[in-house]
């Protein structure tokens, strides 16, 4: 394992070089267009520069990775699609028929499909990495999910995945996610860690009615409680809360930073995972690049908890990794330009006057 | 040349088949994600089916059409920059430095420049298609831009351009613009059409300060009164307000939904050329893609005239195609979901209870 134990990847999360800031921007400055034309372009090619130490930036290799597991709150109902959805979909993904097959296709992006927690016994497949750490999660409507030790397991596991990764080349990683269920356990991290209502963090997830929407808020408001969460203890939430495959995204997360490349939050169950994953290390938004703005409620307190604005709002709300997909491809054109374009100067162009 | 004249060009522009809609529809919801689930790419793949006549869309090639052209409007101060940046660009974009050629690159989309109306006169170059209708147009504080007979011979030159390029397999087409000057064109058009007040429509473009934008207003409001011009009569509108690249854009779209091909426009400047080709052929909102919204005040307005939802809000305000560029990527994923995509029965999934 590249990381010992938790504390070692959270020690290894650490800021970025200050001065690069200024250097990338002198850089930006410098460029045949006006400046600042650029927009939200400039911002993001600038992060990677000071994430690379390089005015010049450019990702290399990307990848995204998805998790998939299992709940224990699909027993209550909070989903119009059957848990078995969810081994249906590691198929669907290995057969290379689902979004984000597509989406990471174009994107140039390699795909790592992990079994963190589903409940079926997959046999070996070459493009499936079986990392189970349980057969899914209790229903934290009775008690945590998971221990502490599970949840600290499945992120040394995300950890581990990022890191190798990153030593192949990789220079951004996006979460991706898959397990029906988990806009639950999405919704509870978000309310137990930002302090906000239960009925404004639920959405309708895969297709709820209204009154699907409203029993999933009650559920959540009866897990926090039951539970006794506690915002302060990020990894406690998780463990009581969560999910194997949010748990393991926010290793992901991590451990992409920790190894000093870029890292991309999804959708809502991403952005759950960033949210425990920035209160563990808070170095870690030095890394973190936003995606999207799901169509799911809680998306937006996440995003706001986090300080971060999304690259796109395309009213998704699929997971799998797909806005991350096509965020990365922003991304990577904004460093087209930072590190491709002629300066004024180079190509003999005049300035403003 | 394709189009005989533009009364042969308008012709062309042609509804897309509404059954096509409704089989499209039919697919998506077929496709293993929750109903709706990937929000606007599936509005933009649904619209590429509809132009294609096949529910499993794929753009082919891509291009990005960049018009080039003087001002006569510089002689007042209406920009930071000198008039001779235009030229020089057209060096720069020959020579790969621009942000466009970088984005162009990314999205794999081919790049065609031409020079419809550049103040010099340029040695032959394999990558720029001379095309000059004149070298510049006039102050249009003074009296019309350029002639009826002008701007028509520049739409033909844009519509033959695209209808090349599509033949050519192109199957979308972007537009991009350089031209010192031109967003109090591209403000005076969209005031004209739109029955804005100039003040709405202006904005700093390349940098303006504030007595600089309030400037740019007065000389806008005195071009319109000055020509006299007449929001019923589009073709006279772009002649008197507007600029040679402008109506060589207008002949790009058109002459890429003539020819049965998608179309993308930039942001401001081409967003003045949306709104005079959708008033000469309104068949064209078929075919025609938003890309970004410019971070240049009067796009809104552009956009709500037309009846588009941007695709991309990253503050950028650069012109060149780069919005395009970066929409084009989008679409082509929205498009590749749509048709690599597994249903719900290939995959053995089950649907939602």
């Amino acid at each position: 394992m590249t990381f010992a134990n938790l504390d070692e990847l959270l020690a290894a999360v650490t800021p970025t070089d200050p001065p690069m800031r200024a250097v990338a921007q002198e850089r930006l400055d410098s460029l045949t267009k006006p400046p600042g034309s650029l927009g939200r372009l400039e911002e993001l090619a600038a992060q990677v520069a000071c994430v690379q130490g390089d005015p010049k930036p450019a990702l290399g290799g990307k990848a995204i990775v998805l998790m998939a597991a299992d709940h224990g709150v699909t027993a209550q109902g909070v989903s119009p699609f059957p848990r078995e959805v969810t081994t249906q979909m590691v198929f669907n993904f290995l057969a290379g028929g689902a979004a984000i097959n597509q989406l990471a296709k174009h994107a140039g992006a390699r795909l790592t499909l992990v079994d963190i927690g589903v409940d079926h016994e997959f046999d070996a497949h070459p493009d499936l990495v079986a990392a189970k750490v349980a057969r899914g999660t209790a229903d934290f409507s009775q008690g945590p999910a998971m221990t502490r030790e599970e949840a600290t397991a499945a992120i040394l596991v995300g950890a581990d995945i990022a890191a190798a990764l990153v030593a192949d080349g990789v220079g951004i990683v996006g979460t991706g996610d898959m397990g029906i269920g988990n806009t639950t356990a999405a919704a509870a991290i978000t309310a137990a860690l930002t302090g906000a209502d239960p009925v404004a963090v639920v959405g309708p997830g895969t297709g709820l009615d209204a009154a699907g929407v409203s029993r999933k808020a009650e559920f959540v408001a009866t897990a926090l409680r039951v539970n006794a969460v506690d915002a302060s203890d990020p990894l406690g939430v998780l463990a009581a809360v969560g999910g194997l495959e949010i748990a393991g995204l926010v290793g992901v997360l991590l451990g992409a930073a920790a190894s000093g490349a870029c890292c991309v939050a999804d959708g809502f169950i991403s952005g759950a995972a960033a949210l425990v994953a920035s209160r563990m290390a808070p170095a870690l938004a030095d890394h973190l690049f936003p995606s999207h703005l799901s169509a799911e409620p809680g998306a937006r307190i996440q995003l706001e908890a986090l300080g971060l604005t999304p690259v796109l709002e395309l009213d998704m709300r699929l997971g799998e990794g797909t806005g991350a997909a096509l965020a990365i491809e922003i991304v990577e054109a904004a460093c087209a330009c930072m590190s491709g374009m002629a300066t004024f100067a180079e190509a003999g162009v005049s300035g403003a006057e």
